[in-house]
Formats: C-alpha cells, structure tokens, sequence
C-alpha cells in the first residue's frame, strides 16, 4: 500500500497548506483525468524550485541567483529600505504599493525566549548597508505583534546610530472595513491617534 | 520573467483545482520557508504518478500495473460488478460501503451529442465480463443527470439480454439534511417513492 503511486501522491499532496484528504484525492483525480501535462510541470517546477532557491546574499529575499531581482535591478533606489519579516511582505508590498527601494528580509523576529537574536535575522549584514551606503530612510514593515515591535525597537536603535531616519507603517482602522467588526486594540489605537481632516 | 523558478513555481501551482493566485502563493512561500523536504517529495510523486498510473486493463480504474488493486484481491466476489462514472466514485464507495464486489468504470458518460457511444465507454468489454464470469448482479452507480441516466438505461438493457439482475443507488432525501433545503426534484422523487415503515 504505501508504494502505490496514487496513495504517495496523496499523501505527497497533504503537504500543501490547506489541503486535506479530500482535497488531495481531488486535486490527484483531477490531475490524472485531464491534465498530466499541468502535473508533469508542476513535478519540474517542484524540483527546480526546491533545489535551486536561496536567499539573496544582499536582502535575503528567496531567489535562485546570487543576487534578487529586485537588488539587481538598477532602476529602483538605494536610499530608502524597507524591512519585513518574510517573503510573502515583499511580495504583498510590491503588489499593493509603488515603492521602488530596496528591501530587507529578516526570515523572522527578535525573540529571546527562543533564541532568535540578530545575527539570526543577519541585521548585521543590515547595519553594514546602513553604514556603507547612501540610505537616507529605513521603512519599518514589521508586524503588529509582540516581537514585530520588540524588533522595530531593535531596528530604530540602529537607524538612529547612523542618523538615518526611520519610519513605520501607519496603523489604524483598515480601509473598506466596519468599525463594528474592528477589533478592540486597533479601534482603540485609530481613535487616540486619529489626525486632523483637511479639507 | 518566465524562467525564474519562483514564477513558474507559481503559475504551475494553479493547474491544481480550486488554487488561485493567492493560495499559490501561499503554497510556494510555506513549501520554500518550512517544507522544503515535503515540496521534493510531492515533485518525486507526482512525476511518478503522470507517467505510470493507466487504466486496469479489466475494469478501467486508475493504477499502475496491468490490473489495479481491487481486479486483484482473490478475496473479492465476481458475482456482482458495480459500474460507476469515474475513478473518483470508486474511492467514495470504497470508503462510504463495505461493498467486496468488483467495480467497472466508465470514464465517462454515453452523450450521442458530444460523439460518446458504447466502445468510448468500455462498455464491449463490460458485455464480455457479463458473458463469461458468474456474474449475478450488475448495480449501476452512475450519476442521477441526464446522461447518467440513459448510461443507466442502456446497461440495464444489456445486463438483460444476458439475463442478470440490475440494481440502482436508492435516490431520496439526503441523510442528515433538512427538507426545507432539499431541492425540489429530489423532494417530489422521494414523496412519490416513499416506504412503508416497518417497526
């Protein structure tokens, strides 16, 4: 039973996040019955993929050169960078906005509790950018959680040893949605830091 | 653009049913960040599945040998064969019954309009089955459509000539759901065909 082709793709599958038993057979099913050339070069992809993506030596973004593509692309400035905590950010960043700096990615947070300290987040690599280059800002895209703050702490120490001015994402109540179904904490925040409308 | 592997990893990922540009995106983040390994097994299997799963030369399921797993079990009866559309409703038998019999799959549906006829379906070597082995059911699970139907309604015919009992899926109301949300064709069938209750 276990070298069956068709259970070691099911079971293969569960490894995608959010598919169960029953989406596993039917993505299985589905591939099988109308479209093997689609599982072949999902099969190549994987493999490429798996093998070959690393972490830029400059930003630690994922790619499978030396350098990200957004690091080699000579177009986008070198004075502003933005930190995140994970791929998926600059992805979602460059989806939503028109920045066109440089980024950091952390792989991570601060979190002493488990051992998490900054060279584990290669914010020594970060600090020599900041000191060699001419980056005039550091846009702070942490998360709003505990340790995304405890680290924006860390970062906007770092930032002010080297004059640079830092900046964080704003935070308040998010756009189209319902003050009813805003969380206590982010209504909380939004009204004591809510900003004078001009007209 | 189109060879970087984080790219295609993304656009392949969509041949999956019910995957979007977002889920593929979470997908590919989540397999390069923590299951690296997990992504290289699902690659291996499903190169093997693509190029080695066929149809059981007796009854058309999915496998990988010559006959598939269930053609194979001595331990299974020959006297009733359960016809069913795909490879996807063998596997809900299986795991809703605790039928032991044989199964034969159509791929497929009788549709003179779209050029489907008997030999598309097998159905030549399902009558050589009904002709030479003790069979003495034939229980027909095709879908309760349009062309289910007349599938149902030609092998019904065929099981006749050589003299074998057709049985059918009972068709009702489903367990466990409420009349008020029972489509109306499945609640007039199942008033019309309603059973004396016996205590």
């Amino acid at each position: 039973m276990a070298s069956d082709p068709f259970d070691e793709l099911l079971e293969a599958l569960r490894c995608l996040p959010g598919v169960g038993a029953r989406s596993a057979q039917r993505m299985a099913l589905e591939l099988l019955e109308r479209d093997r050339d689609g599982g072949s070069r999902l099969a190549r992809a994987l493999t490429v993929a798996m093998r070959d993506i690393t972490r830029c030596s400059n930003c630690r973004n994922f790619t499978a050169d030396t350098l990200c593509r957004i690091c080699r692309d000579d177009r986008r400035s070198d004075k502003v960078i933005c930190v995140v905590e994970s791929p998926g950010d600059v992805l979602a960043i460059e989806q939503a906005t028109g920045f066109d700096g440089r980024y950091f990615v952390l792989l991570g947070r601060l979190s002493p509790l488990d051992g998490i300290g900054p060279e584990d987040l290669g914010l020594d690599n970060l600090e020599k950018r900041l000191a060699e280059a001419g980056v005039s800002e550091l846009i702070i895209a942490t998360n709003t959680t505990v340790e995304g703050e405890s680290t924006a702490y860390y970062l906007r120490e770092m930032a002010a040893r080297h004059g640079i001015r830092v900046t964080r994402l704003a935070q308040g109540v998010p756009l189209g949605g319902e003050l009813e179904h805003t969380d206590r904490s982010t209504l909380a925040h939004a009204f004591s830091s809510r900003l004078p409308l001009h007209r």
